[in-house]
């Protein structure tokens, strides 16, 4: 019926993207989805990939000076009415804990007993939970600034969830810090929007724009919030990070405050900031293809896969060995500032069918050895950044030397064609019409389950909240955030008044 | 009205034992009671030591052929049903979600809403929610065995709460693993016990017994629990971790089936291995002292501390430029498989402060350094396992030298010191006038509080679960285990019937 060449993963991104999300996740065996409504099962390969990022991450913020600490998962209904906004923000998803047992009801099964006087919230995030610590901890100017990072899980009950993007469950770091002046508190907010982009970039291979969000997608409670934004192979922006400047509203609500030099109290200024799994489907989403998953090297569980290729089972033991061999030399040598990650694939299955497995769990380099490798001393080296045909025979000694600079050519040709994809759909746009046509034109044009859109628009915008709320219902399309990094003055295609910089309008997950 | 020596911690040990431990707790800021009913904040240093046995068991568990990864905190309620006498087992003590969202009520109040159509346990240990998963992932022979461990929070709904022993919720690993066959499965249960004991004994110093519970103590669906053991500073015991035999009792309640070699479907065989911050619990009650804290230097968030002592500002940059260049020299070194993490206190307090400070935090050793040091090119070494008052003065290249080695004599020194006190503590007995009286005679001598009783008493046991109760009820004793090192045959001195071996039996925590 067709003559498409033959993809791994079916049905392709341009068949139905979502579906395809969906698939590369399946082929790579990241996670599943759990008989738990909007939970998900990480599975192993996915659980190594975000043991990666947590240690960078970690690292990233002990290196900023901050400290671990644990912080209850439970959170006191009182506590969370304590901030307006806050509470207005995640009354409406929360999961509700109202007991403390179950007891044989009358009909024999097992029901809910033990009512708590004062339910509790599973927590959606911290601020309020860690605001009552820190109201505690902070009470002279010395004990500032505070610096605190949590790793832990969150719930927010969500009506449509995706894996890694949206779940009701999912793990994050959230830092919740408090300093003495805004000012600090406001280099604080910067610092960890940088460290960030600094990892989404140089480790996820991740190009992202760093701005600040609209009084409309602020987070509940915050002052400013910054984000950085990354774009998808479906134009779609994805939040993949985000940093708070809080103000007092939260020291005010939890009575975080301390004597300055003066002896005077003042209130704390704090910060939030955090980025969670969901960073995982911005990679699968920013460099996979139609074969699968594609790992940037930096954070790939493995950098390197070995298949022995071999016809008989007296071939087999000669070169498991040379296989072996290979591996070690590999794992001697360092990248990414730890040894490198090697696997040998010594499984009970065909060879070609080893090949697929790792390309389609991404991992960037495949060598296979067979004996015919092994008389000339060679090996035979797939790259995941190439087409799954283009191998190549390269000198054993010649390839451990170049490994190091082999992967860091797949990290960084990772970033630059997803940077290319991201300008090539960035449109700096000044009319309305042109606005409504770059995110509906392509829609007429292809009958797709998930239809393409053109991607990010950079318009001058001169208006409010009641604006953006009437462009979101008429094109699905908001503001994902306006640049740190400033354009020229214009005029707001919208309302025609002057505007002192361009914003980035996208559709989003 | 008192000549005792001055303690950094009051009440001391013999004044008041359960309140010593929470003032150690306190002394060192490892973790303080939240507004949450048993929830526990684990601060900054009793995270950094939870992190660093996450670290080395990890590796443990990683070398063993384990992969982590993660499943749903929430367990619907008809999964905890599967297995009888696991639910039998938690369903008194667990946090249930049964609504989805919170509404504003007829009072102006929030309450929750959105009932759910099936409450949601949180979960108290995953065996249910994993084994649904392993249902799905357990096909065939070739999939076994599958060794699977998760990082994670569970909540269990205790009475009584007391930090780090008993909370609310609490953080632990959990090993989940599937077998082909029930002997493998018994080898893993084994396996993970003896990996449990060697960290209990080479990194946190604590000396454990190895032994099987009894069926009053066994997990809850388990066909076999094997536990270690460890004695406190007020002779009861402590279960530090725990490794199950489930036999195919969740395997059939989860459906874990796969085709043999034959082509015939069998249940699987399963393990689940646990432990949990109630090992911190039991770090503090086995090495402190009348000071505070003491942390084995293989897992302390600091091996050494450097306390800059100057009397001006004119000495002060002299000084901590000295005090960093000997941190340098320390750093540079590795210990237990990593850099030696040095701190050196540049606080604004005083050099007597500071020391106390840092004997209550436990850190194994302290140098202090003055000009006079300086002139000497000497460090003056205290060390936390001796007493306060005992301090040298080291030639700093001798010092650096020697660090090492007196950091391992320190840690071999808490473990001997901890193995005397549970040899001094435990006593063979073969009477029951004899066993009586060793768990109440020194309650009567002493009107303490938490009143001392004999400690390990190993005596024959041919009872049942009804004798044992009674000995509960009569002495709050109970069997800790049937150690694995196997006794000589002797004579049950409670029914006079022949025993094969020895049991333990102490309170416990």
């Amino acid at each position: 019926m067709s003559n498409k060449p033959r993809t791994a993963i079916s049905p392709t991104r341009e068949e139905n993207y979502a579906e395809w999300y969906q698939q590369v996740i399946r082929g790579a065996d990241l996670a599943e989805n759990s008989p738990v409504r909007g939970c998900m099962v990480i599975k192993p390969w996915g659980y190594a990939l975000w043991e990666n990022m947590q240690r960078v991450l970690d690292d990233m913020f002990k290196a900023t000076g901050h400290q671990n600490a644990y912080f209850p998962l439970f959170i006191p209904l009182s506590f969370l009415q304590k901030e307006a906004a806050h509470v207005e923000g995640f009354a409406k998803e929360c999961a509700v804990v109202t007991h403390h047992r179950l007891e044989v009801g009358p009909d024999g099964k097992l029901v809910p007993s033990g009512e708590l006087e004062e339910p509790l919230i599973v927590r959606p995030t911290s601020e309020t939970i860690i605001g009552d610590a820190f109201s505690r901890w902070v009470q002279s100017y010395r004990d500032l600034p505070l610096l605190i990072n949590q790793w832990a899980n969150v719930v927010r009950w969500e009506m449509r969830t995706r894996m890694f993007l949206r779940t009701t469950e999912f793990l994050w770091q959230e830092g919740h810090t408090a300093h003495a002046t805004a000012e600090e508190a406001r280099a604080e907010t910067m610092q960890m929007l940088n460290v960030y982009a600094e990892f989404a970039e140089n480790w996820m291979a991740l190009p992202v724009i760093k701005g600040e969000k609209t009084a409309g997608e602020r987070f509940p409670g915050a002052d400013h919030t910054f984000s950085i934004e990354a774009m998808m192979q479906d134009r779609k922006a994805l939040q993949a990070g985000t940093s708070h400047f809080l103000g007092q509203n939260f020291a005010k609500a939890s009575e975080i405050r301390f004597l300055d030099h003066n002896g005077a109290q003042q209130y704390a200024w704090t910060t939030s900031w955090g980025v969670s799994t969901r960073l995982i489907g911005g990679l699968i989403m920013t460099h996979s293809d139609d074969d699968g998953l594609i790992l940037p090297p930096r954070i790939a569980p493995a950098q390197v896969v070995i298949i022995p290729i071999f016809r008989s089972d007296e071939e087999r033991p000669r070169v498991l060995e040379y296989c072996r061999s290979v591996a070690s030399e590999l794992r001697a040598q360092r990248f990414a500032d730890r040894p490198l990650s090697v696997i040998v694939d010594e499984r009970d299955e065909r060879g070609g069918d080893k090949v697929w497995h790792w390309i389609k769990k991404g991992v960037p380099v495949r060598l296979e050895i067979g004996p015919r490798d092994m008389e000339k001393d060679s090996v035979f080296v797939g790259r995941r950044d190439k087409g799954h045909k283009d191998k190549q025979s390269v000198a054993r000694n010649e390839f451990i030397a170049t490994v190091g600079a082999t992967l860091q050519s797949i990290q960084d040709g990772l970033f630059a064609r997803a940077q290319a994809y991201r300008d090539q759909h960035t449109r700096r746009i000044d009319t309305r019409e042109e606005f409504y046509a770059f995110f509906t034109a392509e829609r007429e044009q292809e009958n797709q389950p998930a239809p393409i859109h053109g991607g990010f628009a950079l318009t001058h915008f001169g208006g409010d909240v009641e604006l953006e709320r009437k462009i979101k219902d008429d094109l699905s399309v908001t503001v994902r955030c306006i640049p740190l990094e400033k354009s020229e003055p214009g005029t707001c295609p919208f309302t025609g008044k002057p505007s002192t910089q361009r914003v980035i309008w996208a559709k989003a997950y």
